[in-house]
């Protein structure tokens, strides 16, 4: 039994949420491990239809989903391993992408797809790593200037650290699995990034690039939708001098 | 040998980084967890001293700490196990506070007054657990107008995934220690934080409530700056329709 | 040397227990995972001929194994990876499966036909997961009418949660290794499923479809069997008004 | 703010769900870790003058909480660490509760007197561990005869096994934290629990009597109320004798 | 620079000391994992060339290792994965190896055949599991007159409290990396021996058969030399009524 | 309900198992963890009426319990925090007890009393660590005649793969809970001994120097209760010169 | 039986090595964790007898411990917890150690006097952390000119990477347990370090300020003893420009 | 976008830092696992061409990418699975390298190879492991001569801790991943090592060859740059004889 739904699309082996934006303002997202090309391409067309005029996401995409995805019109983009179909929307905001080396290209790259897709403009900055400060701080007005910071990297994950030390913009820290031994599949990293001692910072799951890219983009529609309603109320916590 | 500089205040027994908000735009705060009451009281006075006209935050405080900073004139917040100093600035956004229960109520209070100090305006909406839906989908309006979101939670920490489910809010998840047994002192909400189903949560270290206030009142300053003053640039990964 | 026992039936490569169901009520169940297709064909053709009256399963199959299977006429179930020889029993009470996306699939289809093998009537609930709850209130009366629950979930578990908290059904939870990064094959979900907020969930081993099946079938046959031939007791401990 | 709701008391420092009965059948419980011996006393009252008809429960009670419970009229049972104020259901149907030794009593006991608040009449059949089988030999007639098993054992954790391999009953395996140096707080048992050879075991969380006695109560319910309306389906996935 | 030292033999690749045997009383063994088939037939032989009088075992071969280790005269055992050159030493005592099902086969052979190649007669003792009491009470005297017990199981590793509760034998437990899920590669088996509540139980690494025959090997040497020469010292540390 | 038995003694509070002598030939023992002093103290007067003649152990007793022992006439052994009550064996057999400083002297001497009660005779040797050979080499011809050796070792637990590689005398490893840091209250060293390349060598929990030391005089018991009744089997596994 | 050796002194309790200095350069250290303040006090006394020409430290002593070290004639080192007793070596060569804050006070402490007990200068370098990069930028030149670093950080752990970017000199990391939650105890900081981007980093224990200041002040000696006596021999595996 | 950097070569796929050896005095380094034979050999040829004078380092390298190495001029070094470009230099001071077995020799091999290249001389000390001592012993005056010393090791990770009891040379750690089960992948090797009982050892990642030769060059390099030009300050801490 099926829960029934008229918000969803039926395709056989799968049922589709086509209305996820309007509930969330975000866009159709496939997560493409363990999907075999066949049902990529046709989630692909399927989501295309009910909404032409926006983009679909599909990302974790091996080389086979990927000509599949092209297949139907979808276009590709090998780095992030991922594919969209439909037109991107107009970028609201711009999200910089940090990253230290060639090995987190493509966590770096699913993010900044992602941000692109969810309606914000991504700029990556590429070869900054803790270990070569004098890169990190020939960017730092670009690290200001931006309304959002991603931050990627592995094993032992010290960049958002620094960035977050430089910078008061938000920051969302992706670690990777980018490692051997004792990193642990990219544990090292998280762990890192959550004990990270520049406040502020937030964390996703490791090799999450496309949840760190959704999670900036969200940011960046902050304020543009005009004053909050709601009254800005006092803080809701009892007060008082003596303990 | 201490390192050189004029920005830090020398007590004795710590050097207190004085120009921190200049560089990030964020309030002193003192991490209160390992230092004497006297030393708290002294960090605080010396804070304030010098910036009169802003709020000093002093977290992580035991109650005689509490005393003591209620006698250099401190505000005191004792659900919150905390202090401030100085006015709080003028709130700019409002940051929704969810949490379940009592046990994670000093969680909640830190981060609210930390969002508070950050110059965002705090809403707590508490006693909303993922084993009552009805009182979460009581209060969905609620979730979908304020600028940001902090939810609190401990034991499995899935309250975050059922609110991301509802919104497309900016959405900062903090595991509490509040479990027994295969909590583990919290890692079982920390990993079901970070493996949520719902796209674009963030998730900061266990019990962190001040880290997701400072995150959350940062996200609250984006777009209220004006427009970025870059030039939103295309996606910077190559495409093409072949992978 | 061989424990001696005229309850079993010897192989060569392995010894078989063909009275266990006189012991329990269970019928006889093969684990596919590391005996080869010929071996699994073997057993199921012994056990069948023993008792031909009931089902034998067999779990966990390659297709190798598979296509074995079929060989001896056993029926194959390609969706739970498993083969069932011999009549199913006449189901008493409804087992409903809950599972949220097209990953858990294999894990929930397998617990659906431990269950008919096991002597209950499955009900698949599907496409319902915590990060769109319309789908779940939608067949609220469904959960609670069923006689037992088996909810499937990876990544960060918390589908039983929600289950639990909307209805007072027994509920047995599965946690699957759907996810990736610090799931940690499936941990994440265990964890969070063992430290429910909601009361009264019980959890099996990750990817276990196998044993919430036979679980939720032996739950079933309760009350079943007429009143307890038990006097019900009064509670064992000492009382009093005094600590 | 607090989630309107009118179904909840509002205790100033809590706000207690009175009407969970109504949604899921069984009474409230305090969960008593963490709360002042007066809020305890007045929690149980509050809800004991709401519903005067039906027992409340309170569990993880120190000392002095249990002194506090038994002056609002509370029965205080000491080896449980807990109390109940009112009338306890009549019970249908029999829990056995089996434990070995006498460090996992006060565990066993949580379960029994849970069994007994929510509506099944506990037995508890203690002294019978691995490593003295002709103690559990001797009681395998009334392992037989009860509704459901609930199996308490730290250490190893290796009671639940041998129980199951006896019997078909459902069974509900409970680790405790008792143990030292590898046992790690519980997490031995609680792992050699999940991997049982003997099926159809479910799990609840270390210490967690109380969860296991409420699923063993619910367990009982089930078959209790008539037929199932729901006409039992096929099983539903294809069937087919070709992978 | 290689330690200069009499008592190897330099093959090129390796330096062998075949020595070890006047040492410790063990014969020379070959760990077969990482090393080639041609390696591993070159040790065989060389060590059987300088003491053709006592057997050489290597473990952990592939096919091919095997295959090669018979082309250099060796005997093969299949099951075991390992082969032997050169006889077998009159076996002294008797060690019973107790396993449950065939997939920890390979590590029960294992074990078997280490405890003939260091001098004592292995008594293999299969198809008992904890889920099947009865086939291990029918063995029980057999349990009983051996001198040493090795007894291997994977899961949850409950077997050898098991056997424990039931003689007072020497018992060396295995656990074995069988399982699935949250046994984590052998190490829920490993916990649960290692906190078993039958006292006087020794562990040795997981799937480590060979290390518990030369143990149990050794144990069986023991006494067989005659009294000791040493004289039965009193305990060593001081005594007294008052603490 | 309690598990009828007559061959167990009530206490109200316990039901002490008196003839497990009987089964396994060891004394009776009390596991002090958890007990009061007045519980250990009758434990122990009640297990020696019973058996005057055979001594009763009592281990991990605090300086209260020690003094409750001492008043029922029992022997106290403060550095081992135990007592013993009635005649200990005449001892069969020596067991090493290797020890390298300070800390470990509580289960060192806790292993040499157990091994005393349970029919050998202790022999500690003590302040020989890795990181000073020269002590241990001094005395390894003690270390090859006795009959067993139990070594103690915190930290890294290097020292039983030291010991092991000199001599081939059954060897049980003792990790204790002595470290900091990355010792993870005993981890480091139970893994250490696990994976010790000096074949042969079998482990107990973290400071369990009363299982090692019951090992221990079990394995003295070895051989000398004449030759086994059992032929000396061949070797049960398969054979042939091709895999 | 204690191992014979001269080269201890037998204090009763403990026997102590007087000659280690002779074979590794270093003075006598005792660690106080889990000693009397009596005894911390005797060692010391004894071992400054032997050797009144050369210093011996006493580490992790409470106060109680320091005062009794005082009362024998040693110098107490609140901060690092520490105690020397006689003159302190001609330091040769200079160990900067480099921290964060004033939570890792005490383990920089505690090997800035290890360095100077074994034969080194120490040149602490505080306030210097990664969320402030200015005041590491302004020590740099420092940094460059002593001959070793000790770099100590607690939480995330990443300030020896960002160190270890700027120079070349040997670097060794120190992790502490400053943090909370998903710290873990100082071992997100240890995986941090041990992950690092920055090549030729080393890293101690936990906590271990005295681990490290032994292991700087070995590499001063480096290169003052005089040119190696041996010859600088040529890699010594096989080259060649084919695989 | 690319941080602007004239320090670097851009290749395309990578931006290569060419000066890094003006900043730290160490060599080029490719670290070749994730990159394909033809990135590898490009960067080889690259940094070669900038700085013929000196050796460029790849290690990791598959077959494929050492064949790819010699096609570009580069020598190969198959033990260590590594290459070099470029003349060495003239070695300063020596390392010896110590390992216990075969399997770790790829690891020694890479250590080994790395101290070579960035300019000390390394002499590799082969079948030394704890399990057989006398080798040791046997090259024990080598142990005292060299510079620094590597000691390389899997399973138990033993061997530091005995060298470390020998000598006082500056001491470097290398875990291994060779073992299996409770070995976890060298976690096993890194915990014994980072709790060793022999002062001084620092440790680096499990299988960090190329760490431990980076580290030892650079301690050679220690010293015979001259005297330092600091001051050798006293102890920075407060003294006192009171604490």
């Amino acid at each position: 039994m099926n829960a029934p739904d008229d918000r969803t699309a039926d395709l056989g082996f799968a049922r589709v949420d086509v209305e996820r934006a309007a509930r969330t303002g975000d866009p159709e997202v496939i997560f493409g491990a363990g999907k075999t090309p066949e049902q990529i391409a046709s989630i692909l067309r399927t989501l295309h239809e009910r909404h032409p005029e926006r983009a679909v996401l599909a990302t974790r995409l091996s080389p086979e989903a990927m000509t599949a995805a092209a297949a139907v019109g979808a276009e590709v983009h090998p780095v992030a391993r991922a594919a969209t179909l439909g037109p991107l929307p107009t970028p609201r905001g711009v999200v910089g992408i940090v990253s230290a080396g060639t090995s987190d290209a493509p966590v770096a790259a699913e993010a900044a797809l992602s941000v692109a897709v969810h309606g914000a403009a991504p700029l990556e900055i590429r070869d900054v790593g803790v270990a070569g400060l004098h890169r990190l701080l020939a960017v730092r007005d670009t690290l200001d200037e931006v309304d959002v910071l991603i931050v990627v990297a592995g094993m032992e994950g010290a960049l958002p650290s620094v960035v977050g030390g430089l910078v008061g913009t938000p920051l969302i820290a992706v670690p990777t699995s980018v490692g051997y031994g004792a990193s642990f599949g990219g544990l090292a990293a998280l762990l890192g990034m959550l004990n990270s001692c520049a406040p502020g910072i937030t964390v996703v799951n490791i090799d999450n690039g496309y949840g760190a890219g959704v999670a900036a983009a969200r940011i960046c529609r902050v304020g543009q939708r005009g004053a909050s309603s709601l009254a800005p109320p006092l803080p809701s916590q009892p007060r008082g001098n003596t303990p």
